[in-house]
């Protein structure tokens, strides 16, 4: 087996600076951690049949979702997350700098049902 | 559908005092954010199926491991974060006053195959 190596956080924050890109930085069975950098309005879409969760770092983000037929929001920042349930049509928009911590599935597309230049695939941080 | 409800790390982490008690913070799909406080000394103990990832918040973790008839440790601390793979036997040691995350299956057992004292089945934090 491998020798086991612990990942820093601020190292692989510093590592990119790529926007909307979600980086694999550890695997949990099938799920994931991943970092990613965001600023702005990314895109109304939803996850047919996948829970996520949105940490922050740094920065902050306001997520807009949707339900039945109302819209809604919540704002978090660093050291809060939010749970954005299966099905629900969510749009985060962040500060500039905004630095999150993903876990969800490993194979989970940033932009859900929606294609859009924005779509990103998960990949592997450079260690 | 229930509106979506940030959790603050700092808030959930000063509402208990208790030790190697993962508490659940939130759910993605069948996996989990929990919370727990450790030191000191844990016990030899495997997941025969399932990874763990350990993210340290604040104090330090000393992880033993055993690998091929070998002992080794990784010493990780705030910002952080360490997998450990399924089937690898290993023992945290943790500083007084360390505060973790830790991202798993939602029913996973802190002390896995060994029965112990310390056992504990995850239980929600209080909201």
């Amino acid at each position: 087996m491998e020798r086991l190596k612990k990942v820093s956080l601020r190292e692989k924050f510093v590592s990119f600076n790529e926007l909307w890109q979600p980086k694999t930085v550890a695997l949990v069975d099938d799920f994931a951690v991943k970092l990613v950098k965001i600023e702005g309005e990314f895109v109304w879409h939803r996850h047919a049949d996948a829970d996520e969760i949105f940490f922050v770092i740094a920065g902050g983000i306001r997520m807009q979702y949707r339900s039945d037929g109302e819209e809604y929001e919540e704002a978090f920042g660093p050291g809060e997350l939010l749970r954005v349930p299966r099905g629900v049509e969510h749009l985060p928009v962040a500060l500039p700098g905004t630095e999150l911590v993903l876990f969800e599935r490993a194979d989970l597309v940033n932009t859900g049902d929606v294609e859009n230049e924005r779509r990103s695939a998960p990949i592997s941080a450079k260690t």
